[in-house]
């Protein structure tokens, strides 16, 4: 049985369902694309982040970048984009993210290409969907990484009655060790790192593990702004674009691409976490409930561990939980009530961000 | 009589009415423009088109660009905004394309410049409108033609008194022929056209004549998204901007730039034809109706014809027939009913791909 | 008594409150920005401007400036933004504009940093809001002052009962004098400047004082376009972006950034003033009435004045008013009926252009 929405013999690609994935198999990504200053400043307009280290060639400069590097978001997105198409294009659900890592600054200029391998399959009971972890990289010209990550989604079969793979589930770390941080971040000239134009007096030193951070402000999002932002990525998954089908759909609605709600949140935070210009990991990442058209995003941090980096005196890591909601301010700073996540609750995301000692 | 809307002596230009036109006059359009990566990057976030020749400096080099060229459709966009503040602003309705040929790759730091000649008049039997035809020729600084193609619009008369011009209705080509495809796009160097970075395995040699294709996903429009779009081109035409006048307008609303439609029909195409990296002519367009924000657009593609361009091996041409449709899909093709088109199609385009062999 | 919506020990900031500001204070900003081709293609997307010399690097070049600069208004927007985090996060109204002179022409890959002195304070006879007058700078990284203007602003206080400070409001000048025009615009080769490529034949001297012109068009603006713009400049005003909290507030709504209605006044100005491609001060700006998601804006301008520029034979300047209406034309010219403006006015807004002589 084919897709039924593909015509016999149309070339159309209809996306991979559960049984067409393969473990160890290797998928190379479309579409090699150039990353410049244009994308740059569309993302800046959708997102409006202010850390300076990417806002500005002559910051960057003084503090040890050739000039100012790309968003790490943004590499991310347009990484997890290429994936889209052979991974998670039949997906019900984006499950979690573990063992991310940014592990070489991209510049303006430079091309992105990605690969994933199938790390682990597992048929769901219904027999109608599966799990497919992958772990995919992004590389630039030269061949090298500059980002690695596992995702699992939920993927639909084709056919219920195809089956089974033998059954696979990897195993990963609950946090990447602080020791593995830094890769792409060149040693910082602290003495040249200016806090005030940096828009923050709070540095490594002033954090302690514990601390909780309500990041005050608040972000509608439009569907203009969410639809231009997953496009920019070249993520064509179609539940973020198509409301005459997702009016019909399971939330009446476009949902919106989950790695928005990160990248928001991330520029909500700016503002306590002003001198976190890196992210250098992340090491968990749930999209705990869908974010619409109309809902406005707080934000806000946790501190979940500091930890010097062996070897480099310029920077320390903080290990974070930023915790987005929707239409909540975060002044009470909720999360948890046993195992159940506070009903405003759309992301809970464990990362490392490395800021000037 | 004085057009109403301009007070005696104001400075400001309110379009030229159909009795300004004279048939062989030259008219030399503003605005010079430079595009640039940030033209390229507003654009791929408006549109998301994933061709690897147009997203990545990489992939084109490796096959014989200097460079990742700027969209096809990027450069008719930018090319046809000049020609409205002169041409079309007082149109009723953007009647057709015709002969429209890319000839030149467009790179970013490219200017571009506009001229149109008028090639016909005829007034229409209401003595209210009449009918301009022009032929417009977009051209970079050192004066090379990019762009070539004849349109023709229906315009207001300023006067419904003033004399009809003498009736011309020039002659135009059904389609170009694929001997003059090309000019545009250096000789391919097939063996690095890498088909899986480029997201499609089919070439040139998998199509055939009268296949279909339906490309299947569907973008829905918000009135933020064609408002940013039109003012990229600097396309000044009321009719898309001002909510106040057309709310009590033909419509009720604003309308979108026809163009707004071949670029997402361009766009969701890539699935089906993901290696039609160029456009190489338009031989005909018809906006078989008007598409509103809120609406969603699909497209399906058919193969008209296949042909070899002589002394080319390097690629070949197919001439392809798009349909976009509005809140339908295109899984079973819509099209006509005898002469009638289904209501729910918007765009018939009759175009030339370039595809490698 | 601090913020209540930080919580003790919280780094994230609230803004200064009136009682921080000191007379003489002197607040270097964050965050340096350099801007890039993106940022100008994201502006041109959002509202459309059509002056020559800012978009076309040939045409720039031909009248002798090296490449096409930095629109003027986007210079301001990004200065001020970095002045709201500073000076007017708390801010109940942005009252008004003063003195603000354009001194040296910005390019792509300038980077941008501001400091502001405290020039004036009045605490409001309610004793729960005060007047803030600061003179801000915008600079470029070799730290020549690119901009430099007066604004005043009402701020909430954090505490009623804390003392007022000494009163002191500064003196304004109504009007920069012409002679102290043009530092920013190099000498224009008169002879290369083509006025029909620039989209207009009406120069220097074919302007009076008095005269009036209607810039015909409106255009409507979407929630999404103003929010793109205000993060592009980085201005993180809650009031423009937080729905939730502005449902509920003063006006039911997100205000628009009043920046957002300049830019939209002066890209419909272009038709009647084409030429008028350089802003050289504003001499004065007042944000008359709201703007807001879906009203469409129309504009007006006025010749208050001509001038020559001593020293200069190149090019002259026009003091314009340009008025700026929410839904409704602006064919009768709408402004005041004795000291009240008409319900319909936004913006009044009094500058001095350059054009060619």
């Amino acid at each position: 049985m084919n897709n039924p929405s593909v015509p016999e013999g149309g070339k159309a690609h209809a996306g991979n369902f559960f049984e067409d994935f393969r473990l160890g198999q290797e998928i190379r990504h479309a579409t090699s694309r150039t990353i410049t200053d244009g994308d740059v400043a569309v993302y800046n307009g959708l997102f409006g982040p202010r850390f300076a280290v990417q806002s500005s060639d002559t910051f960057a400069r003084a503090v040890g970048y050739p000039r100012a590097p790309i968003d790490d978001l943004l590499v991310f997105h347009v990484v997890f984009g290429k994936t889209v198409p052979d991974i998670s294009l039949n997906a019900v659900a984006n499950l979690g993210y573990a063992e991310c890592r940014f592990l070489k600054a991209v510049y303006p200029g430079d091309t992105l290409n990605a690969v994933s391998e199938v790390i682990g399959l597992k048929e769901n009971s219904s027999r109608k969907t599966g799990i497919v972890h992958v772990r995919s990289r992004g590389f630039n010209r030269d061949g090298a990484s500059v980002l690695d990550f596992i995702r699992w989604v939920m993927v639909r079969k084709r056919d219920e009655n195809a089956a089974a793979p033998k059954e696979k589930i990897p195993d990963t770390a609950k946090s990447i060790d602080a020791s593995a941080l830094g890769a792409a971040c060149p040693t910082i000239v602290v003495s040249r790192y200016d806090a005030t134009l940096a828009g923050s007096p709070h540095l490594f030193g002033d954090y302690t593990a514990g601390e909780k951070i309500d990041h005050i402000d608040g972000i509608t999002v439009e569907e203009a702004e969410h639809q231009i932002a997953t496009r920019l990525y070249q993520n064509p998954a179609r539940i973020h674009f198509n409301n005459f089908a997702e009016s019909k759909g399971r939330f009446g609605r476009r949902l919106i691409y989950g790695g928005h709600v990160i990248s928001l949140a991330r520029a909500l935070s700016f503002n306590g976490l002003g001198n976190a210009f890196h992210i250098a990991a992340i090491n968990g990442g749930r999209h705990v409930a869908p974010l619409f058209g109309g809902d406005t995003v707080f934000a806000w941090s946790q501190v979940l561990a500091r930890s010097e980096i062996a070897g480099r005196t310029d920077v320390g890591a903080l290990r974070l939980r930023t915790i987005a909601t929707k239409d909540r301010p975060c002044t009470d700073f909720p999360f948890k009530t046993g195992d159940d996540y506070d009903p405003a609750v759309i992301l809970d995301l464990d990362y490392w961000v490395l800021m000037p000692r």
